[in-house]
């Protein structure tokens, strides 16, 4: 998508080398929305350090990433030895990323295939296949988000009205985004869309990701604290709810950012549709009931007492809010039920939750379901 | 209740006076949690002000300032055009506040029908006592929660979990808190209480004042983000929720801070109890339905996308969270339809939505009735 008029995508092989060797290029994540900093990767240890830190985050472009990474090591030294030091090292850096193991492991299948001298070219040619397809895949979901919103949007007079949770853009991905892919595609076609951008609390990548990266697209939204989107819905200020998913469960319980379960209620209540758009590896085939299968992982409380912002002397800084001494808890994750849900947006197209085992169905999803089961 | 070891109200005439002139002392809230500052107010412009820009905040505790506010207009001249003009700036500095309509009308009744000469002194009489009947009643309100939690307790083995949203603890109050005054009588009694505090954005009164009032006085809390309440109600670590509220409508729907919505449809959603608590000249019997008939404050922008914490260093600094230039909407409160509340607990019992106007046939209420409906 665009930054400013120039075309990007969040991880990219560098068009330049530096002594000889290839490089990745990434958007620092961590910089925005405050600075726009491009860094230049050149070993599988710079990558891993770059997944870490969340330089680089989102389920899909962490896996991209991790690809990447792959190559990196490969170019480093294309023994077996180095690439399963390599791939220990990528899967260390997130340790509960499904879709970079999956990364991982398809790049190291892959590479153990072939003989030792075609392992680099072979691997740099995979991380950028895996990087078009991630491209190719939220493409596919912004085109089935778009025909939804089409037709809400021919049932009403004014601007089409969308709320997200968190950031599920194109800075979560390589390119396009899940949740806004549908949003990208109706602006692209000349839809009145606006974007209501929950800041959500804790780690605000509402208020900093999607905020920053619908102003680089020129796409209209206004950055609302996550309290206030039932309100909005009562007000009848919303027409639609697009979030992303971190794993669906296969009745279509959507395990996302905390705080997604209470917009997913007032939606509900307020009878305004509530999509989860997700590729279809983030569909977990193995469980069946969100709530009681998928784990919920309980992240830092300092992420709940202290916040990190730019002072007005453009310096970056961290503050606390609480009384000295409060505890915290930060599940960082709920499950909204399915009942709540109205559909999940895939590649293959939206399905509601009741009908999304019809997924399985679809010869180009059986693929990803056999790995997913992996 | 306690600040350290010492006892204190949110407000009280100050035993000293400023050149002959009376004084009315605040515990100003804008500087809580990080430093306790006592402010001396000797103006109704200064009262005007503080309730403004929430040194003082909190509906009982603004009727109790806007009472102090009229006693120092009437210690300016107690002539009656300018208790008109005192009164018309104390009521612009909050326009949904029903309890400074409430306090204002009843010094203007009061003042009007005494002479010049009385007025001054009748106006600090009046106040002071203004402030005592709100002790009491937040005391009645603690008696009666006290009662239900009670009831709680004894079907559950653990200890009790209070959710509460926002600061409707003492500090909103006079003394005791409306929310937080059936959890203050509940420790005070040796119930094993334990309160998860929301943050409550944009201002964070739940981080900042919640927090602080209940670590003062020893009760157990842990803050949370408000997008993690639901998620703990799935889980069944919330026994119940108690919020305060702005305006109740007579058929019981609570405009409250905003995101109170969104917790009364996860407590409703997994059958948590929701109760307001507020003392009955919160309740509006003008209005029925909550939803259509009352007004919500939009406040500045800036409270969402600037956020304002102290230092490691211990300077209270203010950051940027979102990207230079966005756009943000901060209605400030919401409201919960009646069928979503469990009960409305008022310093004459608890009463479901449904039987609320019961309260109307209570002898004592119906004076506070009467007044509401000038």
């Amino acid at each position: 998508m665009k930054i400013g008029q120039q075309q990007f995508r969040t991880i990219w092989e560098s068009p330049s080398t530096h002594h000889g060797q290839r490089q990745v290029n990434i958007i620092d994540q961590t910089a925005l929305p405050h600075a726009l900093r491009i860094i230049s990767l050149d070993s599988v240890n710079a990558m891993a350090h770059a997944i870490k830190t969340m330089q680089v985050r989102g389920a899909p472009l962490i896996g991209a990433a991790a690809a990447y990474g792959m190559a990196l090591a490969c170019q480093e030294s294309a023994a077996d030895q180095h690439l399963q030091v390599a791939s220990a090292s990528l899967l260390a850096s997130r340790p509960t990323a499904v879709n970079l193991r999956w990364a991982v492991e398809r790049m190291l299948r892959l590479l153990c295939q072939l003989p030792e001298a075609q392992r680099c070219e072979a691997a740099w040619r995979e991380a950028n296949a895996m990087a078009d397809e991630d491209v190719q895949i939220n493409q596919a979901i912004g085109q089935h988000g778009l025909t939804l919103l089409q037709q809400l949007a021919a049932e009403r007079p004014d601007r089409l009205n969308i709320l997200t949770h968190c950031n599920a853009g194109w800075l979560a991905t390589v390119d396009w985004g899940t949740a806004l892919a549908p949003v990208y595609a109706a602006f692209d076609a000349g839809l009145d869309v606006h974007v209501w951008v929950g800041e959500t609390r804790p780690r605000n990548q509402g208020a900093s990701l999607t905020a920053w990266e619908l102003q680089q697209h020129g796409v209209p939204y206004t950055v609302i604290c996550d309290n206030a989107g039932g309100h909005l819905m009562q007000q009848g200020r919303v027409d639609c709810v697009i979030v992303g998913a971190d794993r669906v469960s296969r009745r279509g319980d959507v395990c996302n950012k905390i705080g997604t379960y209470l917009k997913a209620l007032a939606a509900y209540d307020n009878q305004v549709p509530f999509y989860a758009a997700v590729p279809t590896p983030t569909i977990d085939w193995r469980i069946a009931d969100g709530l009681r299968e998928i784990p919920i992982e309980e992240r830092a409380a300092e992420e709940v007492t202290l916040m990190s912002g730019i002072t007005s002397a453009g310096k970056i800084e961290i503050i606390r809010l609480v009384p000295e001494g409060s505890m915290a808890v930060n599940p960082a994750f709920d499950v909204t039920p399915a009942r709540l849900v109205t559909g999940i947006i895939t590649e293959h197209g939206c399905f509601a939750p009741a009908a999304l085992e019809d997924v399985l169905n679809l010869t180009n999803a059986k693929e990803l379901v056999d790995e997913t089961f992996i």
